[in-house]
């Protein structure tokens, strides 16, 4: 049990006890997650919330239904992490949602309500959803010469056949017992992965190759950034050049506008982008492979170019004003058209030998 | 290497070229695919694919473009064999993308073209994607007292900690070298399998849970397949009381008509829909946590009445008739408004022990 988060939830009963005992208003101070207080931070390079608060007054009528909200998560999560369960935000909904007694209000109608008190009570005690004991959605597979600990079981990522380990939402409590690699390869897309993984990429390379099987989940940041962190390993990304393709490596690095209050766990400062760059699309002959753009990617190219953190910096702009220029984009996939394992035969190695990545 | 698939695609082309050196067109016998050629057969109670079949000559203009497409993805997956190779549908597309010398005709501009030729090869040929190299979409976890061997590793599914083993795309490989269970679980929805993932439901009660994340993928049909032939073991779906709960498992029980021609491979006549039902309603006090149905749900139902599998299937139209009464839906995750290991402790072990399940 995670004595720290369960004392900071007892604290956020007690203070308020305390307000109601001394015959003052039940208060609690949410600091705002919009984007109004959402600022670059220069020096971490991530995207951080600032001080902002609003006061969340139970005898406010405006306010009284979100307090309750607000403490009705925080006491659900206060029995997870006794019972030592973890639970879905799904699952929390159902738990909260009920009529109170003589009116015809229920503590919660939608989701989006029990979720958003969720996020608060992160922003409020500094806990993240993990440490709260609320899964996120379980995604993705590893595989590499890492063998770790979980729940008691040795489990050893170089030996899991076709397959891969199946990441689970909360990688909080795994133990790295043995790392043997040099860097970490993380992709979205599965089908690049599973080329990877068949080509015992991560053997003949010695390193981790990661997919999220789609969006990059929590479970797979966190586990990114505790290699980064503990293992002081690079974190490649292997992207589509397109718009998305640079967003999902600009959130993985600097963070995104909902998940500024988690920043510090979320974050990987030291990620580097290994391509597809507008270079490879020269160098690697996959012109003929290009996609048209559309006007909204256009419009998300444009947005990119503006964010605080690629402003000033040479590298992507480059990439984007060259985007732009072609008016088109291309997908890791289009490497294929050199042959099967072209991929992991030449380009990748050679990219990362030449140290051809933007920072 | 599979020989059989590979001399299959090498007369494929033999054939072929008997007839041109016999000054006749080359012509592909082309099963038809679509709604007009797909009944549903009483006797193995699937969808299957009729006797109707399509000439594609390749002297016939309208023809022969896809002519060539099917002898390329036919070629390529050759090669994929010869080589011990899989790859995805996106990049076969890019292998066979290229402009036909001295034309500007590309042989293929949009990946449903490839994706068709596929398709065609599949019911041309018999193989289905997988014994033709050709990845579908790797998704999915799995948990259990199994162990497996898979490229010359041992993988025991009961030691994955709190994650679980990714099934890969592709299982025709695997080998079972121990099977302690009495029964599979299966559901979409990750976060119940990480609830009885977390309450160690497999080993309590001696079964496997597997989850796909999100659409049964091919891999898990014929995970699922084999487990039930193989060893016999009743595999039960656990899915939302909803018309697209139902039709999971009518499409992982009968087929569907996109997969009429690997039906043999791809269906489980052995399934049981286990729950949410309709009896689970009143007897486990959902009421209170039902969803209004929208217009699309009542569409949706009334098709699935009048599937001709579920036509005269007293159950399930008693189930139909017992939704459109409450004009209302319910989730799995209704049951955690009665405790969050609910499911795992009272739910599931009550259902499976009085059988109430639905064949």
């Amino acid at each position: 049990m995670n004595k720290k988060a369960k004392e900071s939830l007892e604290n956020l009963g007690k203070d308020l006890v305390k307000k109601i005992l001394a015959k003052k208003p039940p208060i609690l101070d949410v600091p705002i997650r919009s984007l109004s207080n959402v600022n670059y931070d220069e020096k971490t390079q991530t995207l951080q919330l600032g001080e902002k608060t609003s006061e969340r007054n139970f005898f406010n009528v405006s306010h009284s239904k979100k307090f309750l909200q607000t403490l009705e998560v925080a006491a659900v999560s206060k029995g997870l992490i006794e019972d030592n369960k973890n639970t879905s935000l799904r699952d929390v909904f159902y738990m909260i949602k009920r009529t109170i007694p003589n009116t015809k209000t229920n503590i919660v109608d939608e989701q989006t309500e029990s979720d958003s008190a969720i996020e608060d009570l992160e922003a409020i005690t500094g806990l993240s959803r993990e440490l709260l004991h609320i899964n996120a959605k379980a995604s993705g597979m590893v595989s590499g010469k890492v063998i770790i600990e979980d729940l008691g079981d040795s489990i050893d990522w170089s030996k899991m056949g076709s397959g891969g380990w199946a990441i689970p939402s909360n990688v909080e409590n795994i133990t790295f017992k043995k790392v043997d690699a040099n860097y970490v390869l993380y992709m979205e897309k599965d089908a690049v992965w599973q080329r990877l993984h068949q080509d015992k990429f991560w053997e003949k390379n010695k390193c981790i190759i990661i997919s999220s099987q789609g969006q990059t989940t929590r479970g797979i940041r966190r586990l990114l950034q505790r290699l980064s962190q503990e293992y002081k390993l690079p974190i490649y990304v292997l992207a589509d050049f397109d718009p998305w393709g640079f967003y999902i490596y600009s959130v993985i690095k600097y963070g995104s506008i909902n998940l500024a209050h988690m920043s510090n766990e979320m974050t990987l400062t030291e990620a580097r982008f290994l391509g597809i760059t507008a270079e490879d699309i020269e160098n690697y002959d996959l012109k003929k492979h290009l996609i048209a753009f559309k006007e909204v990617d256009i419009k998300r190219i444009k947005q990119l170019q503006n964010y605080d953190w690629f402003k000033d910096h040479k590298g992507w702009q480059n990439q984007f004003k060259k985007m732009l220029a072609m008016k088109a984009k291309a997908e890791i996939q289009a490497l294929s058209s050199r042959g099967l394992s072209f991929i992991s035969e030449k380009y990748l190695p050679e990219k990362i030998k030449k140290g051809e990545y933007l920072e």
